[in-house]
C-alpha cells in the first residue's frame, strides 16, 4: 500500500498521479557493464533496468532506479534488490507478475529480474538494508573452469584457508576500513564487519564470504587483496590486521579482480522506516558505491 | 612406456623417430566453438588444441587429437579427454606439467588443459572408453541466473521431475536409439543407457545425468526432448517408451537446445587394449559423433 504522491525520485510528474513503489531483485552478470550506475554513454545496469522499466509502463517521466548496492565495473549480483517510484496505480499480484514478466522479455540476458512486488511501507532499498554479503571465488592452484570463468578467478597456488581464516577473524567488528577503502573526502569509512570466512564451495573452488552492514568503495576486494598473500604464506596471519591498524591504503595491499566478486544477499531490517533513518544519519545522503 | 614408432595418426614423420602418445584431460566452454572436430575456416575446439600443442612442442607435422566424445557445436565439456602421438621424446612427469602450463598459456580462455601424462600403454581417447557421463541442466519456472546462462536453459514451467524418472527407467538398459538419432547409414544405433535420472542440484536446478557405453549424434539432446513434455503433464509417463519402440525419429521429439548439454565424466576400461578392440569391433573405424 506505497502510494505517495510526493516522493522522492523523478520529478514532472502532475500533481495528484498516483505513484507506486516497487521493489524488485535483480541477478546479472557484470561482464559487459560499466558497473551499476547511470554513466552518458556507457552501458550500466541501472541503465538497463530504467529504459526496461520505462517502456515496461509507458513512464511519462524518466524512471530513476534505487538500489541496495552500487556493484563496481565487472561485479555481479546474484540477488540484488532495488526500488522505483512508478507513475502507476498500485500493483496487485497479477500486474507484478505481468510486469515481471515484461521486464524480463525487454532486458537482455545478462540481467534478470527475480521478483518483483509493491514495496512494504517504508521500503528503501538503500536504506533500509541492515546487512550485505558477497562473495569472492578463486579457482587456486588449478585451471579456471571455463564453464564459470565470468565469476571465478585463477591464482596459481593451493591457498591455505585456515591461515587465510585466523587472519580474517582479527578484522571482525566496527572499526574504520580506511586501509581498504578509495578515499572520498567527509565519507564515513567506519563499518561493521560481521563475517569474513573463506571455504571448499562449488567444486572445490576457494569461496570467501563476506557480511557487513556495508561496504565502502573497493572494500570487498582489498580485504581479498589482503587476505591472499597468508593464503600462499608471504604473509603472516597478524599481517592483514596491522594493515587494518595503520588506517590509510598502502600499495602493498593489492584490490582483487572486480570478477570474482558477487552480491549475493540483501537483508533488510524489520523496521523499515527505522533502519531507513538511522542509516541516512549514519552515511549521510549520498553515501558510498559498493565492492 | 608410450613410444611406439609405427603408430596411428598423422604421416609425413621420419622413419625412426619417437613417438610419444600424450593424454590430457580438457574442460571448454563450447559458446563459441563450432564443436569439437576441426572444420575449414570455422573455429573448432579440436582446431585451437592441435594448433596449441604444435605450436607448444615445435612438432614439425600437424598434431593430430583424437577425443573421448566428439561433442557439437555448442556443447559443453567439463572433462573431456583427449590423445595425440607427438614426435617428441617420453614425458616424465616434470615435462608434463611444463608441457600443460604453456599449453595453457597458448589456449583461449574458453578451453583449459586440466591434466596432462604420458598415456598409458594401450590407451586410446575414443575406444578405450568403458563410459561416457553428460549432464543438461534447466531452470525450470525462473529465470536462468545470468551468471550460469552459458550451460543452463530455461523453461517456463516448474517440472515434475519424478515422472520423468519414471519414464526415464523405461529407456535403460541395451536397446536401439534409433528413433532418437540422427540417421547415419551404416551406423549402428543400438546402444547401452545406464543412467537417465534427474535430480535437483546446482541451487535447485533441473539436472540431468545420463551415462551409457556411448551415445549416436544428437541422443541426449532427443532424450531431453522426449522426457521435458512428461515433466509438465503433455505426456504420459509411458510415452517416452513408446516413442523408443517405434525405431525412428518423429516430429513430436523436439532436440534440446546444445547450450544446456555438458559431458561431465568419461571412464576408462582397467583393459585398455582389450576395450578399444572391442569399442573398435562394435562401431567400426568412423563411429558417430555425440551429443
Amino acid at each position: 500500500m506505497i502510494a505517495d504522491r510526493d516522493s522522492s525520485g523523478a520529478g514532472g510528474a502532475e500533481l495528484g498521479t498516483p505513484r507506486t513503489r516497487i521493489h524488485a531483485r535483480l541477478s546479472y552478470d557484470g561482464t559487459n557493464f560499466s558497473g551499476w550506475a547511470r554513466q552518458p554513454g556507457r552501458r550500466t545496469v541501472q541503465g538497463e533496468v530504467e529504459q526496461a522499466l520505462a517502456i515496461a509502463t509507458r513512464a511519462p517521466e524518466p524512471v530513476q532506479v534505487v538500489c541496495a548496492g552500487r556493484t563496481d565495473a565487472g561485479v555481479h549480483a546474484r540477488d540484488q534488490h532495488i526500488h522505483a517510484d512508478l507513475l502507476h496505480p498500485p500493483l496487485d499480484a497479477p500486474a507484478a507478475s505481468r510486469l515481471l514478466r515484461r521486464l524480463n522479455g525487454l532486458l537482455p540476458e545478462d540481467v534478470r529480474v527475480l521478483a518483483l512486488t509493491q514495496a512494504a511501507a517504508g521500503f528503501d532499498a538503500r536504506f533500509s538494508v541492515r546487512t550485505r554479503s558477497y562473495s569472492y571465488r578463486i579457482a587456486d592452484g588449478r585451471p579456471v573452469d571455463p564453464l564459470l570463468r565470468s565469476h571465478v578467478v585463477g591464482w596459481p597456488h593451493v591457498l591455505d584457508l585456515a591461515a587465510m581464516n585466523a587472519a580474517a577473524d582479527q578484522l571482525l567488528g566496527e572499526r574504520d576500513f580506511a586501509a581498504f577503502c578509495r578515499h572520498r573526502p567527509e565519507a564515513s569509512t567506519v563499518r561493521r564487519l560481521l563475517e569474513l570466512r573463506w571455504h571448499r564451495g562449488d567444486g572445490d573452488l576457494a569461496v570467501l564470504r563476506v557480511t557487513a552492514d556495508a561496504f565502502c568503495h573497493s572494500m570487498v576486494r582489498s580485504l581479498v587483496g589482503v587476505l591472499l598473500p597468508v593464503g600462499f604464506g608471504r604473509r603472516e596471519v597478524a599481517w592483514p590486521r596491522l594493515v587494518a591498524d595503520q588506517g590509510r591504503r598502502i600499495p602493498e595491499v593489492v584490490v582483487a579482480p572486480a570478477r570474482g566478486l558477487v552480491l549475493e544477499r540483501v537483508e533488510y531490517a524489520d523496521d523499515l522506516p527505522g533502519q531507513a533513518r538511522r542509516a541516512r544519519r549514519v552515511r549521510g545522503a549520498t553515501g558510498n558505491p559498493v565492492g
